[in-house]
């Protein structure tokens, strides 16, 4: 479902990033009123948004969802022009990165990368305008409103933004099972880097394989090669934030 | 739901791993045979286990389950005794690593949780008998079948088992976000550690971080301090592999 927020972390973030037009809040009558749902209604009186108290009829629509008894109706996520992006970057002084996501079914992964790319400080996230799942309120809730703190970009060839990111002097790192290096050797600090990673069962496609400048792989231990693409990303974005906050403290 | 595995790869590492007695695998008549089912199949007559091709209406009790037409009928998982996985890993050449889980909720954050866990590497984990999530057929699922590679240990209490664990020369490390030192200036190639984290709202309990070697964190950037729980143990997790892979390859 598009237009909507719902959960008590989603709806806060997505008042403090601001970012996006909030119609209307509802609250249920019947939750306790805890420190989340205060900070909702100060923040939503703040702004003049309005919000209701509305009985358990009004949640129905959304009862597939675990709203938490708290919902805004929203606009949808304004997806940033790769261009845009780009020249944003290059404006900026230091590197930037961005993860580019092949093809990723699951909303629960999609909402959990954009949340670890938020806590792990990457400038942005590349996908698909087709066979990746987009950002619907599901992601939003799983990312825990992450997905109002980062530029989410959405391209209709992922071939031509990586070769726009190259142009740019961005190098180009994917991951494979199969690769011989392992993603520790690359040395993230040192540059700008777009990091590719592949759907749950498809991996990286081919063609962007070979467009890559570094092919990656985790190094997997007691023969089981099925780390979720979550946690995966996780491992990565973690060393390459290590390598940039130790680099910075020898400085 | 108990005494159940579903899914094509979960069936598969049941079957694989063999330490689980199955009684039964029922397959949809349904389902398209791809290679996975095949191999379950293969597997199923090489054991001597009875696989069945059965209609839809065998399947409605389960129809909560993502189960992909497969489900396994099987004894449940054998929990570990925490003096036995300590003797066993105290005969053993080289350091033992093992996560403790205090009070995870969600089935799939512990499904995941045990996943990366054996990609990882980490010889067992440890979960207390209340508070936590058990291993049910959604965690079995969820795991992709990693709940029968790696010895899971129940305790009835978890500050009795850091406790045997320090008096076996082994070093605790728990993880909060008010930690001075990073998770990665720990030297975990060079100790048996055990690795507690914390459940997803609560964090690790007092008494825990009391008992602890090393209280560590992982530095969150934009202000944004809400990682997944399986997404900061494979961050953690992946750091503590990449210190021993390159200290083993200095030798």
């Amino acid at each position: 479902m598009d237009g909507i927020v719902y959960g008590k972390n989603s709806v806060l973030e997505a008042l403090n990033a601001g970012n996006r037009e909030i119609n209307k809040i509802l609250i249920s009558k019947n939750i306790h009123t805890d420190s989340k749902i205060s900070k909702i209604k100060e923040l939503a009186q703040q702004k003049g948004i309005v919000f209701q108290f509305v009985g358990r009829e009004k949640f129905q629509p959304y009862e597939e969802f675990n709203h938490q008894g708290v919902i805004a109706q929203i606009s949808p996520i304004e997806y940033v022009d790769i261009d845009d992006f780009i020249e944003d970057k290059s404006a900026k002084e230091g590197y930037s990165s961005v993860v580019v996501l092949d093809g990723i079914e699951d909303a629960h992964n999609l909402g959990a990368i954009i949340r670890t790319c938020v806590c792990a400080g990457v400038d942005g996230i590349i996908i698909p305008s087709h066979r990746n799942t987009q950002v619907n309120s599901t992601v939003d809730k799983i990312s825990q409103g992450a997905v109002n703190l980062i530029p989410i970009i959405k391209v209709n060839s992922l071939i031509n933004a990586i070769q726009k990111l190259k142009d740019n002097n961005w190098w180009i790192i994917a991951t494979d099972a199969s690769a011989n290096d392992n993603y520790y050797d690359v040395k993230y600090h040192d540059m700008n880097y777009a990091l590719i990673m592949g759907a749950e069962h498809a991996g990286v496609s081919k063609s962007l394989l070979k467009a890559s400048d570094f092919v990656v792989k985790i190094p997997m231990q007691n023969n089981f090669n099925s780390l979720n693409v979550s946690n995966a990303t996780s491992a990565i974005l973690f060393e390459a934030l290590r390598q940039k906050l130790i680099f910075n403290r020898k400085k």
